[in-house]
């Protein structure tokens, strides 16, 4: 093999940049200069927030940092109020999150003045889709860090620890606070013996960073490998090996945050195998880790073989059961009515449900967003949500605001994210994914922060060198690094949403991979609603789903303004249009243009973006260490050929019902439907 | 499969328009207009001449014609003089040419006026590269439409007799008169009976077409199948092995043209593994069919395993031996120095023979120009070719001018084209390709034609209904079909240049496939020549083959104009730039540019080219019939994909050694050098 290991271009730099491999996240600047740290108490969080500050500092040297310890009714939970010379915080953990904002803010080139800081979630949670056995469930960058299969499955190694330290280290400096160790679709091997001794010295290694460790549950495992007969939640055997296991894992495990649930939800078992509903399920659970203070996250992501829209059953599902959980039960509700697509509207939950605790839960991973290969910023897109209006309790009922307590009170606040991290030396495959990762952290500790200040935090701290005596250290870097690239990951999700879906499409993946198209995958034989036409629609008449009262009624889930909103096709937003709405293919835009011409320069407009972001990326080269910069290259090149991909297959296969041209302004396909399909067909 | 037959776009045309399979070639046309042919001699060529003034006739109607044999000195070999009512010719072979031109001037709408119109090659051949399996070398079209394997290989079908016919006709029809019905690299077989006698029946209904049969033979065919020792041709008893099968082969076919010959060629035999020249072996073979009127076509395509430059080999061999072959020679010379290249300066042994019969050989089938996947209209090469001044006797002495006996006497003038007819029901796999063959025939009947006239004509006769009751007619073809698609056939072959090899690269092809783009291909042990680092010699400096003085010195052959031209950078054509001269990389063009960016720029615009042929024949769906359409469109996407294969992989194989970024304004690679490098090696 040979590649361009050696091309350094004239008239740019004239020595090599240094190589780096990504394994140091945002945490990439150290300093020389000194600083006296001062602490009224003891304790590892306070260590290891005093050695951060030690080796992060960047401000005046020598300079005095009072690291104090005192409750403040100002301060919630974990937050902290931080001042040029000083961190008060209620709790250890407050004080270090108060030095990673302190850091984070010489790094950014913020103002440290007077500040109060609290978190807007309580519980900001990893969902690891993690198996047993090392593989993880739409994971792109490699296997799991908690798990491996072999003899040595169970060792707990040096470097394991040492990895789980720079995990844990990383998710403290964005404020995360727990992680749920294994995957929803749960092995009954997780509440086994062996299993539980890793948990511990997993939760051992996380605590001093303030992270609490979940774990996954298969609701059968009672009967699975508890030895009983039944895993009904309505048995009092099955009660009693509840608590005796919450017992079990508190004595490991202290501070234990308690089990996530997936249950009766694409052939998970629940408790409607036993006639009883969720609420049942979750009660029992979290009767038996109450005692110690656990809480139970209980999935929403549930839809049945019927003949109901799927994107309606997660309602019609929970809400008869709203007031019937356990306090301590957190429902937990994927952004989406249908499941983490490039673009949903909000799920109808959210606001509904007001005497439950309800969280809630986006996806990290891209298993819908291109996976380990396209470059997607999903901050934009949890904006997106967080900022959706439900007008449940009127104008400005946001998501946000609906599920942070500030305008529905909850027992809990809670935030999930489906983690992105494996064992690849850059934790997320993508270089670019980090990004999402961290953004999740920030959103769940701040839901008010842009997109846009994300991006600038993220692409500071990883990618500026700050080191001004650094040939790397460049006056224009701002300009000719930040900014462009800044904007490339603000439209990243919006290209993806273009050349994959536009205009409210969904769910038109290939097969199972959720990675390619795949519009006309429908086998004979298998459910209506894990096939691509079940949501597109398309004939000859026109293309999209009709959720409107004349439709499935979907609409009639949302508040009465809401409703009205996206019933209308003249209200509905064009970005929603197909998700509510049949319409015709020579349907007039907003643009002037018919549906089928707007739908063909949607998705060309993504192939050219993905081509823009492979020349705004070419162009920073000079400022970029070598590894990186070809790893993302070569990530973006791969991109821009699954885009032209995309664009090709969904206006060849739509172009069949629309009987109408593809503009002749637009570059024309080159891929062949018929041969697509033949290769997709043979793929899976 | 579903494919998007019905695509009928609404807005155009309201039905749908008859599918054609493209096997009616450009003679597509009928007519019902009746007329009286007046003739004073009978035969079956005059029968034929007849008959398709009859079914072709676009005239008055009831008009009489007069076909007259009668010599005439405005009339040379197989010429004719046409007029208003009247085809005048010295045979009867003259008429039917006369009769075909009376019939392309209606289709075409041109004059019908007094014109002398005599050929100005006397021997328009094609050379099949067909062998006795049935397999085509460089064929892209199917199989042979002459041989085939099995037990019926020498049955001569009622289906074969069809399709020769068709064949003559085709051939007829743009003045070819005659056909090498094998391979090159020839199968001894071919002179045994079976053959022979098949041999026979082709050349029985190619006969009243006009179509003289030739074969290639293989030099060794005496030790080989002839039971002889040795093929030295100084050997008597050789001498008498030809003589014989020469007898035996016209008592056959009395009109047998004679034989073609690669020897001494990529592993022939020939006579030099005799210690003979090649005017020895030739002449041995002129010797054994000049009592019948017999030639033999001698091959210069020779070059050796040797420290010299492959592009002065063929030179360094012929020129001393002018003057010493028999009258019955030609000297079959490839248009370029080296082998059918995307674009070639001429070959230097173009009037610089002067002693002997030289007749240019070009390349119809698409060796390395796409193949039958890529649009490539060869006219504008060729025009290119028989256009290129050779100075050998001032200024104005063009190819065309020192091959057709108007400047340089020879005793035989003669053009060779290699065909790209196979059993495809389109003859020539890509539809397109049927204009290839079309242009050779013309350019051998008249080498002063421009490539435009030749698309005028091939397209309107190819793709116009000239049936005004027909639906698809339609007022406005000239402007929406004729014009860009004429104009899309001229661009094809400087596009196709720039998407391969520009500013003079030459033979970078991918192993021995001759398709897709291999710059990097040179296997240990391979002879250096075979390898495209040989020819394009890109190094930390620069890039191209020196053949000035400084280098091989290839100019030297020119003729003195010519070698100054050819050797100075600033007279140099920058389309041969890099055939003729080693630059560095930061070479300033005419253009302002870099010869990196310009390099960049030409690969570039190959890209965009072939993309806006796409949207060009797009557009033109409503003129065109399904099959035929969908047929090309088809061919295009595929063309449109290896196009930005080649730009990515050569760009980015140069790049290492250019050192310098692609311009930022350009589509940036979406494929990896290394990816497309495994791909490659795994192919061959």
């Amino acid at each position: 093999m040979r590649f361009i290991h050696s091309v350094l271009f004239l008239g740019f730099i004239s020595m090599h940049l240094f190589a780096e491999n990504g394994h140091q996240l945002w945490l990439r600047s150290g300093s020389g200069k000194s600083i006296n740290v001062v602490c009224n108490k003891k304790s590892s969080t306070l260590n290891i927030a005093e050695e951060e500050l030690k080796s992060g500092w960047k401000g005046q040297a020598g300079k005095n940092i009072y690291l104090i310890i005192k409750r403040d009714d100002l301060i919630k939970g974990d937050g902290f109020i931080l001042s040029d010379n000083k961190i008060q915080a209620n709790t250890d953990l407050g004080i270090l999150y108060g030095v990673y904002e302190l850091l984070r803010r010489q790094n950014v080139g913020d103002d440290i003045k007077f500040d109060v800081c609290n978190p807007a979630y309580e519980y900001r949670v990893l969902n690891h889709w993690d198996n047993l056995d090392g593989t993880i469930e739409r994971g792109y960058a490699g296997n799991s860090i908690f798990w491996r299969d072999g003899e040595d499955a169970f060792v707990v190694k040096e470097e394991d620890k040492v990895l789980w330290q720079e995990y844990a280290r990383a998710n403290a400096s964005i404020g995360i606070n727990g992680t749920v160790l294994n995957n929803v679709n749960a092995s009954p091997e997780m509440l086994t013996h062996n299993v539980l001794n890793r948990v511990k010295a997993i939760a051992d290694i996380l605590r001093p960073y303030g992270i609490k460790t979940y774990l996954s549950i298969k609701f059968s495992s009672p009967s699975m490998i508890g030895g009983l007969e039944t895993s009904d939640p309505f048995d009092s055997k099955v009660n009693e090996w509840w608590n005796e296991k919450a017992k079990e894992i508190y004595q490991l495990i202290p501070d234990f945050g308690g089990f996530l649930v997936k249950a009766n939800s694409e052939g998970q078992p629940g408790p409607q195998d036993y006639g009883r509903t969720h609420a049942d399920g979750a009660n029992m659970l979290a009767d038996a880790v109450k005692p110690y203070g656990g809480v139970i996250m209980w999935r929403a992501f549930v839809y049945q073989t019927s003949e109901e829209d799927r994107a309606k059953q997660a309602y019609n599902e929970f809400m008869p059961l709203d007031g019937q959980f356990r306090d301590n039960v957190i429902i937990q509700v994927k952004n989406g009515p249908i499941d983490f697509q490039p673009r949903e509207p909000f799920s109808p939950l959210f606001g509904a449900m007001k005497s439950s605790s309800i969280m809630p839960e986006i996806q990290i991973t891209q298993e819908y967003l291109g996976q380990g290969i396209h470059l997607v910023f999903l901050a934009p897109m949890w904006e997106e949500f967080l900022k959706s209006d439900t007008y449940r309790k009127g104008k400005g009922s946001t998501i946000a605001n609906c599920t942070d307590g500030s305008l529905i009170t909850q027992k809990y606040t809670a935030i999930a994210g489906v983690s992105n991290i494996g064992l690849d030396a850059n934790w997320c495959g993508h270089l670019f994914a980090q990004a999402n990762w961290y953004a999740f952290g920030r959103l769940a500790w701040n839901n008010s922060l842009t997109s846009e200040q994300i991006a600038n935090e993220w692409l500071i701290q990883t990618f500026k060198n700050t080191d001004q005596k650094s040939a790397i250290f460049n006056p224009d870097w701002e300009l000719n690094f930040l900014k462009p690239i800044k904007q490339m990951m603000l439209d990243s999700r919006e290209a993806a949403v273009n050349y994959m879906m536009p205009l409210g499409l969904h769910h038109i993946f290939a097969a199972e991979e959720h990675y390619g198209p795949g519009p006309w995958w429908a086998p004979k034989g298998i459910r209506k609603d894990w096939t691509p036409p079940y949501y597109h629609q398309a004939d000859s008449v026109g293309i999209g789903f009709n959720r409107t009262a004349t439709g499935s009624n979907g609409v009639c889930q949302y508040s009465e303004n809401v409703s009205l909103l996206f019933s209308n096709t003249i209200t509905c937003p064009e970005m929603y249009l197909l998700w509510f709405h049949h319409l015709s293919w020579t349907y007039k835009m907003k643009s002037g243009r018919t549906l089928w011409d707007e739908l063909c320069y949607r998705y060309d407009s993504g192939v050219k973006q993905v081509r823009h972001f492979q020349t705004v990326w070419d162009k920073v080269q000079p400022y970029v260490d070598f590894q990186r910069f070809f790893h993302v290259q070569r990530k973006l090149r791969e991109q821009s050929r699954n885009a032209q991909l995309w664009k090709d297959a969904c206006l060849l296969y739509f172009q069949q019902y629309s009987h109408l041209p593809i503009p002749y302004d637009i570059e024309r396909p080159v891929h062949e439907l018929d041969v697509i399909i033949k290769e997709d067909l043979e793929r899976h």
